[in-house]
């Protein structure tokens, strides 16, 4: 194993920084990794909005949930998937009203998240810390106010980066085996592959929680059944994505 | 810069391959890799078909575009959004009928990326080349159908992994100052960006083509403005996905 899967292997979400600040020297090479990473036909789908304002900073982390480091981390870039910049170069060249497709949707959507990951494996061979931020998405209609955001832009997540103060556990992941298939998808695997993790995690919480915690996979998961953020749909129609 | 920053700089597609075979121990490296990425309340929104069958290897190609290179690199994987596997856990405990919701779509398509974007980086660190392969969704319903995925799951992307038997240039990003910003999104940036972007890749155009080609970004994005892959609503519709 080299460096770089040791790395990705040691992968933590840090949710508690030091007050050390990150260098710039840091926050471009964290930035060219993310911008080097692969992109729809070149599209480069996406923008991040650093959050360097403390005013708006405090807004965006009550609109997200509260998170206190949210507020106290040195570096928060807010990604967001970007239709806008890419129908600025093209309409130089097309006629045509440019359709709000389903298939643009998950380009920038996807096109953001490589370029995130990229900024999240780069900061973590630095010796940084981070953790995504899906709680932009709770109230996206005021983030996308307060930062601006174009028509055709969307925040897709937050991340927290700085130099981590806590050492949380590794979280065991499934089992290979109800993740990977070959050639067809096994839905026979997945039952007892539910029922090996649900042990594996129960005993991960209780170890974590010092024995104050120890549900299950489908447990925690069930908890994320209900209707959450029903509000993504009409918001994203707002924001000019037709998903035709 | 350290030595992981210096590999996600140096990233290429790569759309040719040498005939060396991909180890387990490799493979193995690479899945472990994606599996420890970041993921939304730990749901793992995600399967990865790894295709060994030859024949069906050979019909995926068919209808991600014919390219050579997804029928002779010697790992091709389809990377799917999952909500099946988290229905099926939530659902022990979970007594109503779970909601299809944009948010969970968004979910499993930034949980797909995350994952396959470790493994991308931990192929390149082994010294192997990728390729994302968008051309998985040309034929979204006749994929599902061969790779027997169950409701709620859709294919992303492809990826072919193996060694480079090509050295192409690295091609040159959008200038920073129209893909970060601080605070808020700054249109007026964008207009400028795109005139010198147009200038950089014109001229990355022409060296790669040796003089053959020079179409600027905005021409090459104009290329895209059309109705592109407009079956993805509809096939996802009948994969389940309601977009609640």
């Amino acid at each position: 194993m080299n460096e770089t899967i040791a790395k990705l292997m040691q992968h933590r979400s840090i949710r508690k920084f030091t007050k050390d600040p990150i260098t710039q020297e840091q926050l471009d090479a964290i930035l060219s990794a993310a911008q080097q990473a692969s992109t729809s036909s070149n599209m480069q789908a996406y923008s991040i909005i650093g959050i360097t304002d403390k005013v708006l900073r405090s807004e965006l982390a009550k609109l997200a949930g509260n998170q206190a480091y949210i507020e106290e981390s040195p570096v928060f870039l807010v990604w967001c998937a970007d239709l806008y910049r890419w129908e600025q170069a093209a309409k130089r060249h097309y006629g045509e009203v440019i359709p709000s497709t389903t298939e643009n949707f998950i380009i920038g959507t996807v096109d953001t998240a490589l370029a995130a990951q990229n900024a999240a494996v780069a900061a973590e061979s630095l010796g940084l810390g981070i953790v995504y931020i899906g709680g932009i998405r709770n109230q996206p209609d005021k983030v996308s106010e307060l930062l601006k955001l174009p028509q055709h832009v969307y925040p897709v997540f937050g991340m927290c980066i700085g130099v981590p103060d806590q050492s949380p556990l590794e979280r065991p992941r499934l089992p290979r085996q109800a993740v990977y298939f070959e050639n067809t998808y096994k839905q026979d695997a997945i039952d007892s592959a539910i029922d090996a993790y649900d042990e594996t995690l129960s005993a991960y919480m209780t170890a974590r929680s010092n024995g104050k915690a120890s549900a299950t996979w489908s447990q925690s998961m069930a908890g994320k059944a209900g209707p959450v953020r029903i509000h993504m749909r009409s918001f994203l129609e707002k924001q000019g994505f037709k998903l035709e």
